[in-house]
Parts: C-alpha cells; sequence; structure tokens
C-alpha cells in the first residue's frame, strides 16, 4: 500500500472476513485510518484487540465501527460518550439480532416456531444457514464488542451463549436441519405458553452486567418492558448507568440491512473527516 | 476577550439567558468555540440563526448543542447523521418535555390532573410558575432546534402550539393559577376517557412533518405505541426517515436534569477536542 503520499488515506473493510482485520494494526502503522462494520477484528482475542487499539492510538490514526453493533443505530458512540464523560454503566441489555428479533416478534404460539425459520429462511431475512443466527454467536460477538468498549477484558469464549441449535442438529446439511427443526417445537412452545402464563414475551437478548457475566439467550419480558414493543427486525439497546438509573437510556430500530449499514458507515466517514478537521 | 493567544478556546454557555446568544457570532469571530446548552439561540429569528451558522463556517469554529435537546440522549447528532448522509426524514415525533411526560405517565384519571401539577410544582419537577411547562413553549423550541437541523426555514412563531393554560389563566398569580386550575380538571378528564375508550394513553408531543407543519401539542396513542411505554419523566424521539420508514429509530430516556444534562455538555466538550486533534 503506497500511503506515504496520501494525507488522511482511509480503508473501509465492508467484508466479514477474519483475515483482513488481521492487516488493520499494519494499514494503521503505515498511517491509513480505518471504517468497518466488521465484528471479527473486536470481537478476536484480547491480545490482538490490544494491539489494534495500543496501535490506532501509537499512530494517532482513527479506527471507527459504529456499525457492527445496531448498524446505523448510535450504539457504540453512545456508549463511548457515557463512558468517556464518567458515567458508570451498570448494565446493557439488548435485542441485537435483527434475524432473531423478527423470529420471536412474529411467533406467536400459533405457527410452529420451525415453520417460521423455514419462511424466514426462505424470504433472505436468516442466513442462508439459519444455525448461524440461532447459535446466538452474532449476538455473543456483539455483546464482546459492547463490553470492550466498556473496558471490560472479555473473550468470547467467556460468554455464555445459549444456543437455540438443538445439540443433534448443530452437523449435517442445511435440508437436514431444516427438515428436522420441527421435532423440537414442543421445547419452544412450552417456554412460550409459560412467558405467556406470567403476561410476558419471549425475546433473545444479549447482556453485559459489569458486576456479574456477560450472556446471550432466551429471556421473557413483561409486555409493559421496552423490549416487548419491538417489531419486524428491530434492534434495541438499554443502557443502565449510574446517571440514566430509574430510567435506563433506550436506543431502538432496524438494526441490519444493506441501507442503513452503508449510512452508518458513510456516518463514521464523515466523523472521520470532523476529526481530520473538516466541518463538524 | 483576549482569546489571542489561546490556540482553542471554548466559551460554554449553561444559561438560558436570551442576552447571552446575541454575542455568539462575536464570539466566534474572536475564534472561540461555542457548547451550550442554551435553547435561545437556536430558535431566536431565522436571521440570527443563519448569521449564527453562517459566522460558525467561515471563522471554522464549532458551535455544538446537542444538549438543547434531550440534555444527554443523542438527538441532535443521530438527525445530523442522518441527514448528511443523505437520509430524508420523513417526519420526526417527540415527547420532548421531561415535566409534561411525568404529567402525563402520572395522570390516570383518578387523582384529578390539577392535583398532579400542583404536586410536581411542589416537589420541583416543573419550573417554579408550571405555565412555563403547561404553555407547550419549550416544546416547541425544540421542534424548531430539530426542524432548523434538517434545513427547514421555521420561525418559533410558525409552530401551532397547543397550550395546556386555560386562556382566563395565563395572567395573574402562580398561586392564583394553582387554586383556579381545578376549574379545568373535567376538560382533561373528557380526553382522558376517550383515549381510554379507544383503549389509548395521552401525550404531549412535537412533531415536525416535512411536507406539512409543525405542532405541538396533547395526542393520543396506543398502548402498543413507543410512546405509551415511556414512564417518570422519559423523552422519547422518534425518527421516520427513507431508510427508517417501516419502523423508526427511537432514541428514549431521561431527558432534562442537571446530571445528564452536564454529561452531555461534557460529551460535546470531548467531542470538540476531537474535532482539533485529540484522540477520537
Amino acid at each position: 500500500v503506497q500511503s506515504d503520499h496520501l494525507p488522511h488515506a482511509v480503508l473501509v473493510d465492508c467484508t466479514s472476513s477474519l483475515d483482513i482485520p488481521a492487516q488493520y494494526p499494519d494499514w494503521l502503522r503505515r498511517g491509513i485510518h480505518l471504517i468497518t462494520p466488521n465484528k471479527k477484528a473486536n470481537t478476536g482475542t484480547l491480545s490482538f484487540y490490544r494491539t489494534l487499539r495500543s496501535t490506532a492510538r501509537a499512530t494517532n490514526r482513527h479506527y471507527l465501527y459504529e456499525t457492527t453493533v445496531g448498524a446505523g443505530l448510535p450504539i457504540i458512540n453512545t456508549l463511548r460518550d457515557l463512558v468517556q464523560t464518567g458515567d458508570e454503566v451498570l448494565k446493557i441489555e439488548g435485542i441485537l439480532s435483527g434475524t432473531l428479533s423478527y423470529l420471536f416478534n412474529t411467533f406467536d404460539g400459533r405457527i410452529p416456531f420451525s415453520e417460521i425459520v423455514k419462511d424466514a429462511q426462505k424470504k433472505g431475512y436468516t442466513e442462508p444457514d439459519p444455525r448461524d443466527d440461532l447459535s446466538g454467536m452474532d449476538v455473543a460477538r456483539k455483546v464482546v464488542i459492547l463490553a470492550r468498549e466498556m473496558g471490560l477484558l472479555l473473550e468470547l469464549d467467556e460468554v455464555r451463549t445459549e444456543s437455540l441449535v438443538p445439540e443433534s442438529l448443530r452437523d449435517g446439511s442445511i435440508d437436514d436441519f431444516l427438515s428436522r427443526l420441527s421435532e423440537y417445537d414442543e421445547r419452544i412452545d412450552l417456554l412460550f405458553q409459560a412467558a405467556q402464563a406470567r403476561d410476558e414475551v419471549l425475546r433473545y437478548v444479549g447482556s453485559i452486567d459489569p458486576a456479574g457475566e456477560c450472556s446471550v439467550g432466551l429471556r421473557s419480558y413483561p409486555r409493559t418492558h421496552a423490549f416487548a414493543g419491538t417489531t419486524g427486525s428491530d434492534n434495541v439497546v438499554a443502557f443502565r448507568t449510574r446517571r440514566y438509573h430509574t430510567q435506563s437510556l433506550i436506543v431502538q430500530g432496524p438494526g441490519a440491512g444493506p441501507e442503513v449499514t452503508a449510512g452508518g458507515v458513510f456516518a463514521d466517514l464523515l466523523r472521520l473527516a470532523s476529526y481530520l478537521g473538516g466541518d463538524g
């Protein structure tokens, strides 16, 4: 990369590659700023994460990744503002997967859960292999990104993650998975009925508790809770902090999709321009 | 002001004065950056507003005012990101007064509305003269700030504002107002009962419709609507845009009070430092 003659070079990594982030520290050292919606860099080993952050600091280059959580929603910058101005985060809880949000916003106990998954896969709302969503790994990665932003030393495998993929269906083809998923509908039905008996709804949530543990899984919430009001593929994040103690600071809206992600990446690019002396 | 030898001078106006903002353009010309939660500058005449913005641009100084709407909540910057990245705002609607939010979150038809106002005034939840809240002027100012941020040429007196202060009580002492407010409880009761009959709740809302009008007043919302879920003194703003069309982008949380406002002003100060080449 010949960046020596470019005063303000920026590289926008719009892949979800594991290999490209490995180059980030080297690119920073070459004077290149980085913007990315790719979650892999911030959810690799802590050792890599520290190298990345310290390299950005040492080279005075910017590394921006607002879109790694909630796409265009203002989540990372909101958290950073709170932390940098001395607020103390007591808990972050969020519906962080648009796909899982859609599945549980749609599931009302009438159509079997497995049918909703199949239909969503056909419509392209899930990854080609829905197990990539149902495993909870994507949510666990977002939990790691938010936790590290708060200064927690968290590795991805330390997030207690409740996979919705039955043990016996973890290997095998996508077709095999989809055709056998109905065997496990009863399990979700029972959870749904138990929640309904308490006048609650099921939501798949990631949670970060600095004093406790970081976890990802299926929870139930009263109908009056902010998480019960989600529709479609809404993401929602609730920040409970020392300042926002009685009532949380909440950000909600569609948190995935090419258009809102591109908008968020563009906003990071304009932010970078402001940092470099453009109009703020 | 002797700013000639200060490379990065910033003035933080934490007053609600009308007179101090009159000095902003002069201070910008002297090389001073400005940060303020004071709504008066952005809600004065359009002519003054244009002078202020063009002076900031011409002098390459920063003028930051995230806390003028929703205190520490990320509202102005979220709107700016959307607009600057080419999104089109279709409608902004919001509960923008912590005081009016509290009054209507608390009012459930049992205790008379006038009693809730009196109690809130005694606890310091309202301005010393509650008519300053009930007039809707504070909400109208926030509507003007958001509308101008979107590029709309709106004057404060063009916002159709429904005052909750009965005509006959607009003059006279605070005590007189408080003692006679109960005469008007029936009016609010009727609205409340009509809303309840539709399974809706009352909320005092500001709304900006670029294709229509900007208005402030009492509205009713279904119990499933995001605005029905507010508690305490929550603010909430829903951005409906071309990108966030089916589901709005929503920011919610306490939007007033010294601690969250100070946190927001501090965040603006750190943002300024980033623009001036500090760590981003």
